[in-house]
């Protein structure tokens, strides 16, 4: 179990413009999708009273940080950080309708309240909102197009990613190299995105602005390697998760690809995961198996593994100290949170 | 029953140049989402064979027209047809899926293939490869993200009018009105848009990219009232679908609506939409409820209505007689053909 550490002033600081960038960017209305891109975000509750369950807004912080890093107003960066978040939550809209997830933060998921078809409507909404945001910023075309592009690029590895973690719920076996291959699609692209496109919005060069990418995406690696780890040794009051459902709903995280593929721990995994419903012991006997395998640890030395390479890609960057400071904080709460 | 018309010229014409310029934008290579594009855009078959499956790519070529019609050149738009032809494959790839369609010009539907979670990651996959393919294009960046705008805001009503669609199914009644609302998002807004990415992406005003884009509007209403019209009464060897499958998936065409309103048809239909499954009586029945109700009568009205409104709206825009004819010309044949 990994002790909380406070989290950093950046990802502090630019809450507040993130929030009134996205209020902008959704706007107002009761049309049904906008209802729903408010309730997506956080801001109500499924019946449309306030409320207040916005995540992190990691990559919209990572988005402003950038911009500033490389010399750039924050303001340059706003409707960037609005559309990496919105692509964000399209993402997860539309990973809740193919996992069947029918909670998320413990929160009906839009499915769940809509049914998929109108789900699969809102992901396609936040997405087309997330590229109309950005096209509209308030800079030079040039920029905005680089941006754009940058933006496109990702998500493409987003869903490619995607595509691959799909493919995996049907195999026997998946190597770690494998996992995190998908990872680096699935999570690192648009989080290597959030960087590089508040760059190219700020006015960056395109190689400063692709190396503030790569050192999003060895983060991102390195924060669902975590955030696999916390998903069987959280604590779910840190988390807000339960730390059994992973293994309940047979997802094929991390821990469980260490664990498969270990000559002792694999086959008791391999035998609960053929089971059509885990009782609450097998669920205990697999998590058994994938401590003997030292799946935890081995989660842990990954994630701080790729933390160490941002590190070093960072090193080579021209930024002041101040921004690569902030950057590495940034780092290494992702990889100790407890929630 | 409408007699078939030619295809006019500039439905023919910019044929080879968009296959081409959709081929530069999906790219080769086997990665699962390029080949599914592949498959999607009618190139190849199932297994991967070399196929000729495309439909009219009506969009990219008024895409194409649009550019010439404003002074432009082809070249200038090709990455906008690209975009919209993509756009548009986006939608029926996420459409089939929602409506549970597994057959779309007597080939399986991507879902069908692949599953509803794979068929989500298609959709996405194509809508992200056509705002990058549209960012990318060759042509200074204020017209890039003047179309990339036009674009997306044309997406985003695209997916209201689809949340619309599938709100009526659990309605009893819709009216004419309703529909063509409905219908001026799912597929108005992209047709005219069509127009409209081509004229920006050639530098022509926004007034008179907007001219066409209305244009395009008023002729996507009519193509939709009259293919509601043909997937009751055209004739299954042309159109390449059954004339009875609208009515057995109880779906609420126009002349559905139409019908549904009508004093002695209503009940008629809403009896047979009733029952879970409709047995071929059933459905001569609608069919003949419908007939006495007039509704395909009244579907080719407001077909011809809205054909008309567009050759109006044409005649204010300031384009050469050349353009203004063939654009005439496409009006009509969309309303008039026979598949």
């Amino acid at each position: 179990m990994t002790s909380g550490t406070a989290v950093p002033p950046a990802l502090l600081r630019y809450r507040p413009v993130v929030e009134d960038a996205l209020r902008a960017a959704v706007g107002d209305g009761d049309d049904p999708l906008i209802r729903t891109a408010r309730y997506v975000l956080g801001w109500e509750d499924e019946a449309g009273r306030p409320s207040n369950a916005g995540g992190k807004r990691v990559r919209p912080s990572l988005c402003l940080l950038a911009a500033e890093a490389v010399g750039g107003m924050p303001q340059d960066a706003l409707a960037g950080a609005a559309a990496v978040e919105l692509v964000h939550n399209f993402s997860l809209v539309h990973d809740d309708v193919q996992d069947r997830d029918a909670e998320r933060h413990h929160r009906p998921t839009v499915w769940a309240l809509f049914g998929e078809a109108q789900a699969i409507n809102a992901g396609d909404y936040l997405f087309a909102l997330a590229m109309r945001t950005l096209a509209r910023a308030d800079v030079p075309s040039d920029r905005r197009t680089a941006a754009l592009d940058a933006l496109d690029r990702a998500v493409m590895e987003m869903i490619r990613g995607q595509w691959l973690d799909i493919s995996f719920e049907s195999r026997a076996s998946i190597t770690e190299e494998e996992y995190l291959e998908m990872v680096r699609g699935k999570t690192g692209a648009l989080l290597g995105a959030s960087l590089e496109v508040g760059a190219l919005l700020a006015g960056a060069t395109p190689e400063l602005a692709a190396g503030l990418r790569r050192w999003g995406e060895e983060i991102g690696l390195a924060f669902q390697a975590h955030d696999d780890y916390l998903g069987v040794w959280g604590d779910p009051d840190q988390t807000g998760k339960s730390n059994t459902s992973d293994i309940a709903r047979r997802k094929k995280t991390l821990p469980v690809v260490i664990g498969l593929a270990h000559a002792v721990a694999g086959p008791a995994v391999r035998a609960a995961y053929a089971k059509p419903q885990l009782t609450p012991d097998d669920i205990a006997g697999v998590v058994r198996a994938l401590e003997e395998a030292g799946a935890g640890q081995r989660c842990r030395e990954i994630a701080r593994r790729h933390e160490a390479r941002a590190r070093e890609l960072l090193g080579v960057l021209d930024l002041a100290p101040r921004w690569r400071d902030e950057l590495t904080a940034i780092g290494e709460f992702l990889v100790e949170r407890a929630s």
